[in-house]
């Protein structure tokens, strides 16, 4: 439906997400795995969502501010999309059109798990603004941090962040959200692999890497 | 696709739109129309969009902004109906399930026109995100002023406003707009009615009020 119509070269970088509820340690993973490839002189391109280019990161402002208490978990998915297009459109495709390889921290997994199973929105009305706004472009692999929300909640306390209005666990929220997390690397078994966070870091890295490797060769 | 259940009580109001590009005198006719309606005994919603609710008004502000200067038409299609959303959950259709007529400046029509015909973003991709966010709302009946955009861009200097980002006519935008207006008007003629704003306020208020009229009884 939508064109993301860049330079109309083949992309031919790869594109990895990371998810998993905040605390599960992906944007520590990241890092370490953005050193892992340009050891092997790969170009990476880091970002995250919601954000990664300044239209985005003004969506992110916007939903993360008090302000949108309230919201219903439709329009934060439309919201969600808007950034996500932008995002695509002016970092993701130039990228991979460029052969990097990009590290995402957070995607439209993200949207199902918060918003359809965090949130309670429809499954179908996340299923169709991906449609509708990335048809051609789905992660080449998901790393899916699994992890114990009272862990990860320990995890944020100990590093003295200050809670967003999504980590908050007022009604198992942050349950739901790794239970959906969990549901979807079920029906996607290809592209999302799950990796146990409450191991060593050493364990998480050694494992992503092992994941990673195939599409190094 | 979306549920909006608020109350869950038959909507018994009228939804009234008013389109058109900024200068053609939707908002003089909408306080006229207000006034005529409160006159027989009718309790008036009156609203605008974007906006028309606290979350909407920020998407609106932030829509407005220089920050946006450059997002893409689909951006800002998926924000307008972020702002949408908000509005019909939290304002339209609580005031239709109590009786009220809402009188509204600008709806879907302007998403259509603006990035649509405007912009030149896919007619379906608008067409898809209005059956998802409202499948089942649409006005009763939309007022369309039509105006030579010459004499508009007129009248919006002598009122000394401030052109916004999508009142700028470079590249005949507002032309495009316009025309996009009048083929919106010939795809759905029983709703929309194109009144001549080249007319006096006068003839222009008494057609509306003709176009109403078969609503009251």
């Amino acid at each position: 439906m939508y064109k993301h119509k860049v330079n109309n070269m083949p992309e031919t970088g790869k594109f990895i997400t990371f998810e998993g509820i905040d605390g599960s340690g992906k944007s520590t993973l990241i890092t370490e795995i953005k050193d892992y490839l340009e050891n092997q002189k790969i170009k990476v391109f880091q970002s995250r969502e919601p954000g990664g280019v300044p239209i985005a990161e003004e969506i992110r402002s916007l939903l993360l501010s008090d302000v949108f208490i309230g919201s219903a978990g439709e329009t934060e998915a439309l919201m969600m999309f808007a950034a996500r297009f932008e995002h695509l459109k002016n970092a993701i495709i130039p990228a991979l059109e460029k052969g990097e390889w990009v590290l995402c921290d957070r995607f439209t997994d993200s949207t199902f798990a918060y918003q359809v199973f965090g949130r309670g929105i429809d499954f179908s009305c996340v299923e169709k603004l991906s449609d509708l706004v990335h048809p051609n472009h789905h992660p080449d692999l998901t790393i899916l941090l699994d992890l114990d929300t009272n862990i990860s909640l320990k995890r944020i306390t100990q590093k003295e962040e200050k809670l967003n209005r999504l980590d908050d666990n007022t009604d198992c929220f942050q349950d739901r959200v790794k239970e959906g997390y969990l549901k979807l690397s079920q029906k996607y078994p290809k592209r999302i692999k799950v990796v146990d966070a409450t191991q060593s870091f050493d364990n998480v890295l050694k494992q992503t890497k092992e994941l990673l490797d195939p599409l190094l060769s």
